[in-house]
């Protein structure tokens, strides 16, 4: 597979996963890796009860591990805005699905605080772990 | 009021807006600019239920406006994992509330697609009412 990953995402092609299984399988490898999933937009259903539009499947989950997330609106108060770290599952043109998870070492680089540099690059691996797993 | 803007976030102090007061004014003011809110992340409760320990109260509303956040993810499909906007209140030292918005324009600068810039720069300004009239 080709890498997929842009500036502020990691990204991964599921061609052969579902977008239903891709979404539970997601829910159960955040568990593993520590995060809870305290946020869920509906995209999708969002856009068309508001626009009246269709779009593809595409949900954002919104992940948090709370250890590290206390870490780090203890030492940086406003850091809320760039949290909870989201995880995006959307049908792949072609079928399967696609995953892509922010890159909180993009993020984070906006926040110039050093007590968050090391929490941003724990999330990202565990991020990074729970990818390859779904793409593996 | 000194500016405590960060790169990531527009800040504003409101030392006579209780915290209460502040997140229902938020919900409306950020109504008034097209913006619904479709999460809402308790953080002191959080921390509280998972880690056993107090923090100030501090909640993390998802902001979302269906026509632009529509465009953004036709033209960009990965940029779900940068939304909603998300705005902070938080309770201040010494009474009052402090509120934070994430800064579109920095956050979407990760993004290199040009369709996404003036996006960025309109809910900004959206943003920036929003907290401009709950400081004034």
């Amino acid at each position: 597979m080709p890498d997929l990953d842009t500036r502020y995402a990691i990204v991964r092609e599921l061609p052969h996963l579902g977008y239903d299984a891709a979404v539970a399988r997601t829910r159960e490898l955040l568990a593993g890796e520590g995060f809870g999933v305290l946020t869920e937009i509906d995209v999708a259903a969002t856009i068309k009860k508001k626009l009246g539009e269709d779009f593809r499947r595409y949900v954002i989950l919104g992940a948090c591990n709370p250890p590290l997330a206390h870490q780090a609106v203890t030492a940086e108060p406003f850091i809320g805005v760039l949290l909870p770290c989201n995880v995006v599952v959307m049908e792949r043109d072609g079928g399967g699905s696609l995953i892509a998870a922010m890159k909180p070492t993009a993020a984070f680089d906006l926040v110039d605080n050093p007590a968050v540099a090391p929490l941003a690059d724990e999330v990202e691996s565990r991020l990074i772990r729970v990818l390859d797993r779904l793409a593996g």
